[in-house]
């Protein structure tokens, strides 16, 4: 029994709210083996860690040995908005959606093992249903229970138009389900409508009612609003080791247990232990930085979380030239080639030979993303060059 | 002008509404072939003259060299009612459907010319929707606008539960607009919110808007509520000619101009001088037998009518078995076979030979639907026989 006590302890960690727990704690203690679905848009994905806890949740369950489907609700990506009103929802064509989802795996399987990761689509069963099997799936629900909706009740309150296909929406979720056949659904509090929806239609298909698990939206680096890119406070999974460990270890203290609980893989016993450590008077900070190392591992390997610290407070990405990005020209005047040193002098990015010559021993300097040797020469041509953690220029060699 | 305007006032005669107006004569000012569309439930057909007020407006539209589109919905009636509830909305068959459409075409065409009418179903273009286009089609209207439909209404403000799909079921009718691209839609007073739905959704498509015209419910036999089998008040046009003559006479005389207006086709003129002849002292029971015998030809030909005041009260139609009938054994007792004026007699069809004799002789028995000769012997079998207007027997010699 204390194995599946630990078990549903690992689960109920951080969930915000599990319906129905004696239903969790009867499958659990079935000892079959769940299906556990979480679904995603299927939009281009470019996941930040907030995006990362219900994956987390994923890969618990992963670990206990249940089957998880990554569903990407293709269906309605390729309807889009069909109001046209959003333009952040054009309809997604079948090859956008099959690029779209190997960028998914690219960035799930950092934390999913692939071996035991079902990645579903949704189209898959909803366009069988055939445009009489789309009204019939109408008729599981009433306009009154949609209208309960939170959202679907402050918009209606407010006079603010809702399209009908808005209301069929959960149903093409809650009919995901069905298809699946799930044990269990996992997404955000801001899902738990849809979710709900799975269960209702589950029961009216004859099927056993989902369990039900929903996980907080997780705050932003500034520990009050939710991470998101638009709000700037956000770590991306794709982020540069040394970004994702400054940033990581420079969130305020109160937040700290917050993302242990929902972003660390640490069992929570060893989380206690970190616990009592600050409470005797250890530094925060040592702590923080344990998390940012577990993180940066967890993206970007065991090295590159050894030596993230080095390269902490870099803002360029290999890859990505920032928008601001000077460009400089430097004119060979007769020579066929420069030395590096020169360059890095004549394009301001030393700010004499001395510093130059000093970051070229370092290793600090790096061509078109490329650490490169103090005797490098260059001739004519366009490069990208940065010199130590923050300065970067294209130069036109001419 | 004046043909323009007569077409006008024919094509307005009885009717409800007519929206807009100016686009109606516009349309007929055009000259153009109209595409004129009504609506029709697939279940089984079984018409009153109530639902001839319709039928009658798309004949005028026929004669006036437009084209009539008598669609069946046959889409949503293979659907029926997906929640179970409604047990008079059974799914159909493609082949009770067919049959019905059949049905229909016998009944239609005593009224429509058959070379001017296109009998379409909605389930050629509606399940080539798809469930990506019932959902895209869900997109053309608001929660808000279909809230607004008076029962729809009503029963959200009862708390009455309203299924998702009742929301879809005026889109999918207005979509059959966009598909037939129709210039006029006919309907009840009842439809006026589903018509409106077709005006909205051919916008959308980039058509211009059909025209809607309106006919009023007919009231029934009793001249207050509208004519309907469950209330009994109706002449059904498969009811025997003495019996449709018998009921059209019995109408109160405040009924009579109104059936005059949506059942007659004689020119508004006519029926005018018909008007004027009562003021001026004609007796209103003789306008009614015209309206009868006008209505009679129209349903079982012109000899029918003309001989339709003698089978007045008659409550038998030829080839149906009232529910009620008596099923009466005649011994044959050791002959082979007996006058048929004996069998009158003991089954009671007669109250005595003399009767028998009569009724025999002025050919006011049938046997199996056929008047016989006096001098009819039967044998042994089962006969269903009729003797004057209100006596049947189920006769079973033995």
């Amino acid at each position: 029994m204390s194995e599946i006590n630990n078990a549903l302890e690992e689960i109920k960690r951080g969930a915000d709210e599990v319906l129905v727990e004696a239903e969790l704690e009867a499958l659990v203690a079935s000892g079959k083996r769940l299906k556990v679905k979480a679904g995603f848009d299927p939009t281009a994905p470019d996941l930040h860690l907030g995006h990362t806890v219900l994956i987390n949740k994923m890969r618990q369950f992963q670990m206990l040995g249940h089957e998880v489907v990554f569903l990407i609700g293709d269906f309605t990506g390729m309807i889009g908005d069909p109001t046209g009103k959003s333009a952040t929802r054009p309809p997604l064509t079948r090859e956008q959606i099959a690029d779209n989802a190997r960028t998914y795996k690219e960035q799930i399987f950092k934390i999913l093992d692939p071996e035991k990761t079902t990645v579903a689509f949704n189209s898959e069963w909803c366009e069988q249903l055939g445009a009489a099997g789309m009204l019939k799936l109408a008729s599981h629900q009433t306009v009154a229970r949609m209208l309960e909706r939170d959202d679907f009740k402050k918009r209606y309150a407010a006079n603010q138009s809702i399209a009908i296909h808005e209301f069929m929406y959960p149903l093409v979720q809650g009919y995901d389900s069905v298809a699946l056949e799930c044990d269990i659904e996992l997404g955000g509090t801001d899902q738990r409508f849809n979710l709900l929806m799975g269960r209702e239609l589950q029961k009216d298909y004859g099927q056993k009612p989902q369990v039900v698990i929903t996980m907080p939206l997780l705050e932003g680096l500034d520990g009050v609003q939710k991470m998101s890119k638009s709000l700037g406070n956000y770590i991306g999974i794709t982020d540069a080791p040394g970004e994702m460990f400054q940033k990581m270890v420079s969130i305020p203290d109160s937040l700290m247990w917050r993302y242990f609980e929902l972003l660390s893989f640490r069992p929570l016993n060893e989380i206690d232990a970190l616990k009592t450590s600050v409470e005797q008077g250890a530094n925060p900070r040592d702590i923080k930085i344990e998390l940012a190392r577990e993180i940066v591992a967890r993206f970007h390997g065991e090295e590159a979380a050894a030596n993230a610290h080095k390269g902490a407070g870099n803002i360029v990405k290999d890859g990505e030239i920032p928008e601001d990005c000077p460009e400089v020209e430097v004119a060979l005047e007769g020579v066929e080639q420069l030395p590096i040193g020169r360059i890095l002098n004549q394009s301001n990015l030393a700010t004499n030979s001395a510093q130059a010559k000093d970051m070229l021993k370092n290793g600090r300097v790096k061509v078109d993303w490329q650490v490169i040797e103090p005797s490098l020469m260059l001739g004519k041509g366009e490069y990208v060059i940065q010199a130590g953690k923050k300065k970067i220029a294209k130069v036109m060699i001419v």
